[in-house]
């Protein structure tokens, strides 16, 4: 017998699972849709040499492999991989079809990802990711709006504690040159400083000594992340670090109209992991989660590598996974989700009532509810208690007596009350008692 | 430069395409709801022993394997494979979860299948299927519900003219014993049998002969198949032919109250080429259309094979793509499914108003509007052709004047006319010249 579990990091979604998915993903959906963002979808897999080199070394191991078929099946040899983000496929649809897409093409996506990582706690193997990417302009607007996009997700969903760090990559770059840290540790440093809400002031110093950062350096960039005007006064210096700087002020500007104005600050020390950022870089977290709900900034080199020519870029991406996690645990789901996918059952008083059975679950359905039908016949009280055991709130009996009358009868589970009425009006009782309980 | 194609036998989708699917999908799920069906999902990829043995020799070679990560990669051991179909996965998830799923579960599940045949027109290496399920019943209700919810699908998408062919397993397989066709052979048998409407009498007559059927079973099969009386004389003497030739009896009464009425009939010489099938079978086609836009059956014993005790089962998949295909070429989609997917264009009239043209969009979006933001201070006429190409029925104008005023100028790309109104009153007036248009 083989095992029955999902392979170690992914999940079967049941339906109430499914539920919670489904209404979070609508609400994302339908306000990225409110933004202008269309959708894209991209295969599950790529050609290998699209995903390879495109995530650095480590990200590079983390690339689920699909063998060639056929005769090289036994050679091990591949040639397809599973999706690792959904940026690239992105960069790489952008080059496809250049001239089908509008110049300011913004997209939404909303597809899973894989990576073979070790799975733990909250990090699977399979994932959803929920990304808007807005291709073709250097305007602030295109962050502003992104921001705003991504604000209202949030609110819409229930969150009013969530804050958006805003930061820029070109000023971590001034402040570095500032700080004398050599360009080549630059990278290093980076993931250094992007651990300091983790680690600590103590352990990015330790971390960035031990790339082999000067200790007078560290300390200038310290003093600059734990200090506003130290960071200004530093960066101030530095020509393409006082444009990003007036960069970061208008984006800040701009965001003041929308939807995002009470959540997003400047944070000096906000880095960011990936490496292909160029420019403003934002990440959202709110207070109980560690780790963000999702991030993103500019990256207008990326298409080039496809292209030939480098496309302006810049995107926002939105963790499915977190954001039903931390839904969860607070309760934020409104009942209706929770509410099971079943507002009625017909029962079977006998085989010879099947059909009929069968029309009155038509007649309910076209009354616009979602009605199963217990498929054999059977004793009441068992298709009672079945559809208790699936929190159907309503249960039809058509009995002898209901038969030769013409009506139903109509059992509201939660209260145990029965009531008997025509057969045409069964459905629009049962509208009605769902919305007054 | 890497190619930007996406792989062989894999599409990428742009919006349009989505906006097509989604409406197709958004149909399915509410009709499949409707019938009581909850959703489902599982991995794209399965353990690999889940998937092998399960789909016959041929199935085993189109299954894609993934390599095992980390040290084992450079051997060519594969651990995983992508999901075949969603029917083994659902028998899988039927045995891991057999205490919290309801006795009688009923899952629909709408996700991409991959397999790696030779891709050709409207045959893909990643496509969708829609399935719905049934466990737990050997009632012909379950057949009846999912003809009937097949049909309702169908006929809301606006098929008026599909036929379902309905037929038994059991009954095949008396007629087969009756024609003295020996038991190892009745699986090739079915298999010719299956291409009956692609091969005509002489085709089949060719293949049943070329696999070793005597010449009077083959004519006596063909004989029976080809005329529903002497079909019925052939089996009637065979016990359970009789009951299984009862229960499409039973089934058509059923449906005959459901939306499948008009659509269903028995047609002996339905076959279906999976070797799983153990009752009732059904395929569902248009004129215009070869092969079926979907099919299913009863398959009983698949459960077993992970549970180690057989579950009652019977399912029905829809081929999405199919669908779509003849939609298209019918031009059945709503003209709203091709109207493109943005309401309204703000634009920028220069930098200064930025701010503003953000805040206005803010305005419209909770007005209801899917509205984009033209990023940057452009010419006007370079705005208005770009919302013009994009297909943007209104674009809004905020110039020194309007701005002055507190006013903002619309203008309707279709007819041209421009009109100025008070800022507050521009959603309400898009939204009702968009429903007179």
């Amino acid at each position: 017998m083989p095992s029955t579990k999902p392979p170690s990091g992914t999940r079967d979604f049941l339906p109430d699972d499914i539920r919670r998915r489904e209404y979070v993903i609508g609400v994302i959906r339908k306000v990225y849709e409110r933004y202008g963002f269309e959708p894209l979808e991209t295969p599950a897999f790529e050609n290998i040499e699209t995903l390879l080199g495109k995530y650095g070394e480590e990200g590079n191991k983390l690339i689920f492999k699909i063998l060639k078929r056929g005769e090289h099946e036994s050679t091990g040899e591949a040639d397809l991989a599973l999706r690792y983000d959904l940026t690239v496929p992105l960069a790489r649809v952008v080059a496809q079809y250049q001239n089908e897409l509008p110049k300011f093409f913004k997209r939404y996506q909303i597809q899973p990802v894989w990576r073979a990582d070790r799975p733990a706690k909250g990090r699977f193997r399979e994932f959803f990711q929920c990304d808007i990417d807005s291709m073709g302009s250097n305007s602030p607007v295109v962050e502003a709006e992104q921001l705003a996009a991504v604000s209202e997700v949030l609110t819409t969903l229930g969150f009013a504690d969530f804050t958006i760090q805003l930061n820029h990559r070109v000023l971590l770059t001034a402040m570095l040159e500032a700080a004398n840290v050599p360009a080549a540790l630059h990278g290093d440093a980076l993931v250094g400083i992007d651990k300091y809400d983790k680690i600590g002031r103590d352990g990015v110093s330790k971390e960035l000594l031990g790339r082999g950062v000067e200790a007078a350096s560290v300390d200038a960039c310290l003093g600059a992340l734990e200090d506003v005007s130290s960071f200004e006064r530093l960066v101030s210096t530095h020509e393409r670090g006082r444009a990003a700087r007036a960069e970061i002020d208008r984006i800040l500007a701009l965001a003041a109209d929308t939807p995002a104005a009470q959540q997003v600050s400047f944070v000096p020390r906000l880095a960011r992991g990936l490496s292909y950022y160029t420019g403003a870089i934002m990440e959202i977290s709110v207070p109980d989660l560690a780790g963000s709900l999702g991030g993103g900034g500019r990256y207008d080199n990326l298409v080039g590598m496809f292209l030939g020519r480098d496309v302006p870029a810049c995107g926002f991406s939105l963790g499915l996974e977190r954001i039903i996690v931390v839904m969860t645990e607070r309760g934020m789901f409104p009942p209706s989700v929770a509410g099971g996918g079943v507002d009625a059952m017909v029962t079977i008083w006998n085989d010879d009532v099947r059909g009929e059975a069968l029309a009155l679950a038509g007649d309910l359905r076209r009354g616009g509810l979602r009605v199963d039908v217990y498929p054999e016949a059977d004793k009441l009280g068992k298709q009672f208690k079945y559809a208790s055991s699936r929190n159907v709130p309503f249960v039809t009996i058509v009995g002898d007596d209901e038969r030769a009358a013409g009506t139903v009868s109509v059992k509201d589970m939660r209260s145990g009350e029965q009531q008997r009425m025509p057969r045409s009006e069964v459905a629009a009782y049962i509208l009605r008692s769902s919305r007054t309980s």
